[in-house]
C-alpha cells in the first residue's frame, strides 16, 4: 500500500464513515496495512501485538492461512435462506453443540452477539411464558435495544426509557468490595443471598431468565468468587428460571476452556455466542439451546427469525475456525500461555498505579488506581468516550499502543486478550513492553513528583 | 452432492439447527444442491425460479462469478475493528453515499437490517434530544428489541409489553380502504390528516422520528398513494422530526431505483439498509446519515457501535456487489423486467382469487380473496405461522414450489422479487407457472364446486 492509497483511505473514512463511540471531528483512523499471527503493522509502518485481539475476536490470529483458504471454496455452496438445510449450517451447529456442555441441543444462528441476546429473551420468554428479564450491572451485552438493556453500563442509558420488565442486580466485584469475607465462598453466600431475596421481591414465577456473562469481560474481567455461579443456577432451578451465559467474549477458548462455564460445575440454560465462532472472518452469532429448551419448541412455533440465520458462508467459516481450535490445541495453549500470563500480572501488583489485576486463560484485565490505598480509580465511573477531562486511561493506552502493545481500556481497567495462538515467549515479550509503558506513564504523567514504585 | 450427504445435512439440521417461524418437529428442510442465476436446484433435482431471491436478498443471483470470485481474494486486506480505517470500508461507504440522494453524507455499518434500525433510533433520539419514536402498522423492521417495537404486525407481540415511546400510525392500504377517494392525492390528503392529528396528539416536540418502509415489503408491497410520502416529509420538516426510510427490501435496484426514495421529490433524514449492499453474500447493514444529522456528531459522542461495524470482509463483498448493478445495469434491467411483470400481474386480475395487485420495479405481491365482492382475505389476518386452520396460503405457496416457482407469502399476499438480472423471457416463463399453480388451487382447493374464473 503506498502513501496516496493510505492518504485517500483515511480521507475517504473521514468523509463517509461514522465511527462508533466517539465524536466524529477527532477521529484520526489508522491504517493497519499488513498483519499475521498476533502482529500488526499500521501506516507508519509500526508494529504491534495484536494484545485484545481486534475486539476480542481473532482467536486464530491475523490472515490465519486455513481461514483464508476457506474463502476460496465458499462459491461451491450454494447460499440459502434460514428455511433451507445447508451442509456447513449443519456441521457447525453439530460441532458447537458437541463441544458445549452435555445439556445443550440446538443452535439458532444470529448475524453477532447482541442480536443473539436479543433472540435469547425472546426465546426465554416463549420458552417460560413469563416476561421479567434478570441482568447485573457492571455488564455489557451489546447494542441492540435487547442487548442495550440487559447492559448494566452506562451505555445502557441511551435505549432507556427502558423494556418494561428488565431488572438488575449486583456483580460480585471483590476488589471494590467493602466487606471483608473470610472466603470466596463467604462472599458468594453474601451475594446469593441478595439476589434471592431481590427475586422474591420481582416475584419468582414473573421472571424468565437471569442473563449473565460468566466473567464480566468488558468490565473488567471480574473473576466470579468460588460457588457463585452454582448458587444462581441453584437459584434458577429452584424457581423456574432460566439461567442464560453470555460467552459473546468468553467462548470458544477464550478463558482456556471452549466455553467459561465449563470451568465451573454446573450447566446453564442457554448459552449466547459469536467472536470466536468464526474468529471474526465473518459475522456470525447465536444462541445454543438447552434440551429441554429446544424440546419445548417441538410443538410450539419458534417466533423469531432474521435473514442471515445460519448464513452459508458465516457457518463455513465457522467450521474452519472450529477446526483450528483442534488442530492447534488453542484450548491448551489457551490454559498454558494463560499462566504465563497470570504469572506477569502478578508481578505488576509490584506498581504504584496497579490496583488489581484478574485473569483466567488469555482474558485478563489490569485495573489502574491513583491511590494503593484508598483505591481512587484512575478513572471515575462513567467516563469512558472522552468524557474524563483527565484523560488518564485514554493517555495510558496511547502510550502502550507507541510501545506496540494494542488493546483498549473501559472504565479503569485495561484489557488482555490476544490470540489464542500466542506463545509464552510472546506474552513476556508484550508484558515486557506493558511494564515499559506503565513505569514511563507512573513517572511521565502519574507520580511525576515522586517516581518511586511502592510494594 | 450424494444422497447420503443430503441426508446427513438433514439429519444433523433437524437435530442441531432451531428453525424460525415453525414449529419444529414439522421442520423438513429442503437442500439446495445446485443453483445459478435466478435458478436453484433442491435435492430431488427440480429446478426452481427462485421469484423471492431467498429473503429477497439475491439481487446479483445465486453464485454470481464476481462475487465468488471476490471472496478469492478477500484474505489480502487484514481484518481490522471499527475504529481502523480500512480500504473496503471506505470505498463502500463512499459508493453509497454517491448512490443514495443528495442529502446523505455518511454511512454507519451495522450487521443487517434489524440492529440498522435498532441504531437508527438511537441516532434519532441522540441528535433530536427527543424520545418518541412513529412507526407504522402493515410494517415489518426486524425481530431486535428495537426493530421488533418499530414492528407494526404480529410479530411485534412477542417483544411487547413494548419500548416506551414507541408510536404507531396508519399505512395507507387502499385496497382494503372503506372510503371511496376520488384520487390518491385525496386519499394521501386524508391519511396526512390523521397522521398530522396524532403527531399534535403526541406532542411534535416529543418525537424523534418517523420510521417508514417507503413500499412495506413483507407486509404486502403497499405502494404509497401519489403525494403520501412527499407529505409525511414535509410534516416532518414542520416539526423538526426525522424522516427515516428502511430501505432494507427496497434499496439497492428493487423497485429499479438505487433507493425507492428517489422515485419521488423528497429526501429523507436517514436510510436503512442490508440484503441488497451485499446481495446478502456476505451479512452487512447499515444507517445512512444526512448531512445534517451527520454534523450533529462532529462536536457530539456518537454513543453507539457494534464488533463487526464495518467488517472487512462484508465490506469488500459489498463494493464488488455495487459494481455489478452499474456493469450489468441491474436498475434499468429491474424497471423494464418490471414493466413486464406489471403487465402478467394485471391479467391475473382475470382470476376469481386475486384480489389485488401491487408493483413497483421487480417487487410485488399478488394478494388473495375469498371472495372478489367482499374482498375477504384467504387468510385473516394475524395467522400466518401455520395459525390458520385452513393452511390456504400454505397450500398455495406449496403448489407454487411444486411447478418451479419458489417465494413466500405473508398473511394474503404472494411476494415475486426476483433477482435483478432476471430477463423478460424468465418473467413470461415464471408468471407461467403461477398461473398454472392459481389454476389448479382454485379448480381443486378454492373453488371445486365451480371451476370458472370471472373477471
Amino acid at each position: 500500500m503506498n502513501e496516496a492509497e493510505i492518504t485517500q483511505i483515511q480521507q475517504d473514512d473521514r468523509q463517509y464513515v461514522m465511527h462508533s463511540w466517539a465524536k466524529q471531528a477527532y477521529v484520526r483512523p489508522t491504517v493497519i496495512t499488513k498483519a499475521k499471527g498476533i502482529f500488526f503493522w499500521d501506516e507508519r509502518d509500526h508494529k504491534c501485538y495484536d494484545m485484545c485481539s481486534q475486539l476480542v475476536y481473532l482467536n486464530v490470529g491475523h490472515r490465519h492461512p486455513k481461514l483464508l483458504e476457506a474463502f476460496k471454496s465458499v462459491g461451491e455452496i450454494p447460499l440459502a435462506a434460514p428455511a433451507f438445510a445447508t451442509a456447513p449450517k449443519s456441521q457447525l451447529a453439530r460441532k458447537i453443540v458437541k463441544a458445549a456442555p452435555e445439556n445443550m441441543a440446538k443452535v439458532f444462528f444470529t448475524n453477532g452477539g447482541a442480536d443473539a441476546n436479543d433472540h435469547a429473551v425472546k426465546i426465554a420468554r416463549m420458552a417460560t411464558g413469563r416476561y421479567k428479564i434478570f441482568s447485573r450491572y457492571r455488564s455489557y451485552h451489546g447494542a441492540t435495544f435487547g442487548a442495550g438493556n440487559l447492559t448494566g453500563e452506562s451505555r445502557r442509558f441511551l435505549v432507556e426509557p427502558g423494556i418494561p420488565g428488565f431488572v438488575k442486580f449486583e456483580t460480585p466485584y471483590l476488589y471494590r468490595e467493602t466487606l471483608d469475607f473470610e472466603s470466596e465462598e463467604a462472599a458468594s453466600a453474601f451475594y446469593l443471598n441478595r439476589l434471592h431475596s431481590q427475586i422474591l421481591y420481582e416475584g419468582p414465577d414473573q421472571i424468565a431468565a437471569v442473563f449473565l456473562e460468566p466473567v464480566p469481560g468488558s468490565n473488567g474481567v471480574l473473576i466470579p468468587p468460588k460457588g457463585y455461579l452454582e448458587g444462581v443456577r441453584e437459584l434458577c432451578s429452584r424457581y423456574g428460571i432460566l439461567m442464560i451465559c453470555d460467552e459473546v467474549m468468553t467462548g470458544f477458548g477464550r478463558t482456556g476452556k471452549m466455553f467459561a462455564v465449563q470451568h465451573y460445575p454446573f450447566e446453564p440454560d442457554m448459552i449466547t455466542f459469536a467472536k470466536g465462532v468464526t474468529s471474526g472472518y465473518s459475522p456470525l452469532g447465536g444462541v445454543i439451546l438447552s434440551r429441554d429448551v429446544a424440546e419445548y419448541f417441538d410443538e410450539h412455533i419458534f417466533l423469531t427469525g432474521l435473514t442471515y440465520s445460519g448464513h452459508t458462508v458465516s457457518a463455513q467459516i465457522g467450521c474452519a475456525s472450529m477446526d483450528i481450535y483442534q488442530e492447534e490445541n488453542l484450548l491448551e495453549n489457551a490454559r498454558e500461555t494463560g499462566g504465563v500470563l497470570a504469572e506477569r500480572l502478578k508481578q505488576l501488583k509490584k506498581f504504584r498505579a496497579v490496583g488489581d489485576v484478574r485473569s483466567i486463560g488469555l482474558f485478563a484485565a489490569v485495573e489502574l488506581v491513583k491511590d494503593k490505598e484508598t483505591k481512587e480509580p484512575l478513572q471515575a465511573y462513567g467516563m469512558d468516550y472522552g468524557k474524563d477531562p483527565s484523560g488518564l486511561m485514554k493517555k495510558f493506552v496511547a502510550l502502550l499502543a507507541e510501545k506496540g502493545f494494542y488493546t483498549y481500556s473501559h472504565e479503569s481497567s485495561v484489557i488482555i486478550a490476544p490470540p489464542l495462538i500466542i506463545t509464552a515467549e510472546q506474552v513476556n515479550e508484550a508484558m515486557n513492553l506493558f511494564e515499559t509503558a506503565l513505569r514511563e506513564f507512573e513517572e511521565n504523567v502519574l507520580f511525576p513528583a515522586n517516581t518511586l514504585t511502592v510494594k
